[in-house]
C-alpha cells in the first residue's frame, strides 16, 4: 500500500509538536489577567487532542507545494475552533459531559460561566490569529480574507454550529423514540464534523497556492475523509458500548458491517481524489488510511 | 450648543433603518434549515436594540469623509457581536435573566442549548460578514484584515469576553460582601462595554480612510464615550432600583452626584477630541450629548 514507506505516527508527532509550540505562543499566559479565563483556555487546548485538523491544514498546504510555515496560524486557528466547540458541547445544557479524554471537562473544573466564556474567547481568538498572525508570516491580504471567509462559513450556522443544532434536535427526537434515517444522521455529521475538516484542507490548499482544480480535488478528498471519520468514530463508540441512547449514531442505524463497508468505500474515494498529486500528498493518503483503521 | 441644529433622533432612526435593512439581508431566512437556529438568530437581532454601535461605525466613517456604504457590513458585524454577548450573558449560568427589553430572553423562548448555539452562530456570522461582505462592497483586502483584527481583539479575552469574566468574578466577590473599588468597577466596564464601542468607532474610521492622527483622536473620543455610557447605564439602573445586589454598579459605589459629574466630564473630554474634525463629526458630538442625557 502507498502508506507503507511513510511513518504516519512519527509524522503526526512532528506536526503535533509544531502546532503545540505555536499554540503555546498564541494563547495568553496564565499569570496575565483575567487569570481564570486564561487558565481555562490553556486547560482545554492542551488536553491531549490528536491535532488532526491542524495536521490536515499543514499537509494540504504541503501537498500543493506550499510553505507549511505560512499555514501554521490557520492550522492553530482551526484547532482553537474545534476546541471551543468541544467545550460548548460538553456544557450541561447540551451533552452534559463530565469527562473528556480522561480529564474533567472545562465546566467541571472552572464552572459553567467560565466554560461558556472560555469557548467564546477561543472562537474569537481564532479570528484574531487568522487576521494578525497570517499577516505576520506573510500570507497575502486577499488570501487572509478568503481563509477567514472559508473558516467562518464552515464553523457557522450552515456548518458546524448548524450541525450541533441538528444534533440537539435529533436527541430530542430519539428521546421520543422517533427513528432517524441514515440520511438524517449523515446530514448531522456532514455539518457538525465534516464542515470543519473540509475547511481545514481547503484553507491549507489556499495558503499553499493551490490551483482551482487542486482545491476542488482536495475538498472532495476532505469531504469523503470527514464522512469516513464520523462513521469510524460512531463505530468505536458502538463497539465500546459508549453510545448514549439519545445520541444519533450511524453504526447503530446501519449495523457494524455496513458501517465498515461505507467507511472503507469513502476512504477509497478519498484516496482516489489524490491521484493528481505527487508524493507530497503521501501524508494525506496515510491520514485517510489511518482514519479507517484507527483505534481512537 | 453644537448639537442644536442637528436632529439626532431623526439621524439615529435613519441609521437604524439602514442597518436593519442590511441585517435582514445578512441573517439567514427562518424557513431555511436549521429553522430553529435561524429563528432564534432573528429573534434576538430584531428585538428593539438602539443600534448605537453600528451608528458609531457609520458616523466615524462619515466624520473622516469616508463612504458610509462601505462601512455597513462592519457596522452590522459589530451589532451581531453585541447581540451574541447579550444572549450569552442572559443565560442561567451567567446573569440568568428572563426578560430583556420587555421580551422573554432567547433561552426562555428557545431553550438553553439553542440560545448558546445562537450566540455562537452570531459571533461566527460576524466574521463571515466582515470577510465576505466587506470585500463585496469594495473595501481593500488589507483594510478588511485590519478591521477583523481590531474587532476580534476588542471582542476577545482581553476585551469584551475578558470583561465578562471579570464581571462574573466580581459578582462572586459581592456575594461574599467583598467591597469593589471604583478602579475595579471601571476596569470591568472598560473591557465589557468600552472595548467594543471603541472598536466600532475605530473600524469606521479605518474604513473611512482616516489618518493615524484622526484614528487616535476618534479612539480617544470613543474611550471617553464608552466610560460615560457605562456610568449613565449604571445611573439609570440605580435610579430605577434595577440593581441586583450582586451586580457591580458604578453609581452605587460613587453615589449619584459624583457619577453624574464624572460622566459629564468624560463627555466634555470626548467632545474635545472631536475639535480637529469638521461638521461631518456633528453626529458623533450629538451622540456624546445623548449618552449623557439619555433616559434609556
Amino acid at each position: 500500500m502507498m502508506g507503507e514507506a511513510f511513518n504516519l505516527a512519527e509524522h503526526m508527532a512532528r506536526r503535533t509538536a509544531l502546532v503545540d509550540e505555536v499554540l503555546d505562543k498564541l494563547l495568553p499566559r496564565e499569570d496575565e489577567p483575567p487569570e481564570t479565563l486564561h487558565k481555562a483556555m490553556r486547560y482545554v487546548v492542551f488536553s491531549g487532542g490528536k491535532r488532526l485538523r491542524p495536521t490536515l491544514v499543514l499537509d494540504a498546504c504541503d501537498a500543493v507545494g506550499g510553505d507549511v510555515m505560512k499555514a501554521l496560524p490557520a492550522a492553530c486557528a482551526i484547532e482553537l475552533i474545534h476546541t471551543y466547540s468541544l467545550v460548548h458541547d460538553d456544557l450541561p445544557c447540551i451533552d452534559n459531559d463530565d469527562v473528556r479524554r480522561g480529564m474533567p471537562t472545562c465546566h467541571k473544573v472552572f464552572g459553567e460561566a467560565i466554560a461558556l466564556l472560555c469557548g467564546d474567547a477561543l472562537l474569537t481568538l481564532a479570528f484574531e490569529v487568522l487576521s494578525k498572525e497570517q499577516t505576520k508570516v506573510g500570507v497575502a491580504p486577499d488570501v487572509v480574507v478568503e481563509t477567514i471567509s472559508v473558516v467562518a462559513e464552515a464553523a457557522g450556522h450552515l456548518g458546524m454550529v448548524g450541525g450541533q443544532v441538528m444534533d440537539v434536535e435529533a436527541q430530542g427526537m430519539l428521546m421520543h423514540d422517533i427513528h432517524l434515517s441514515e440520511e438524517q444522521i449523515s446530514k448531522i455529521h456532514r455539518h457538525k464534523t465534516g464542515a470543519l475538516i473540509t475547511a481545514a484542507v481547503d484553507v491549507g490548499a489556499l495558503i499553499g497556492g493551490a490551483s482551482e482544480e487542486q482545491r476542488k480535488a482536495l475538498r472532495a478528498y476532505a469531504h469523503e475523509l470527514g464522512f469516513a471519520f464520523q462513521i469510524t468514530d460512531d463505530l468505536l463508540d458502538a463497539e465500546c458500548g459508549h453510545v448514549k441512547n439519545r445520541e444519533p449514531n450511524m453504526a447503530m442505524v446501519l449495523g457494524i458491517e455496513r458501517s465498515k463497508q461505507l467507511a472503507a468505500e469513502a476512504i477509497e474515494r478519498a484516496i482516489g481524489h489524490l491521484n493528481c498529486f505527487n508524493e507530497r500528498a503521501l501524508p494525506l493518503r496515510a491520514i485517510a488510511e489511518f482514519v479507517l483503521h484507527r483505534e481512537r
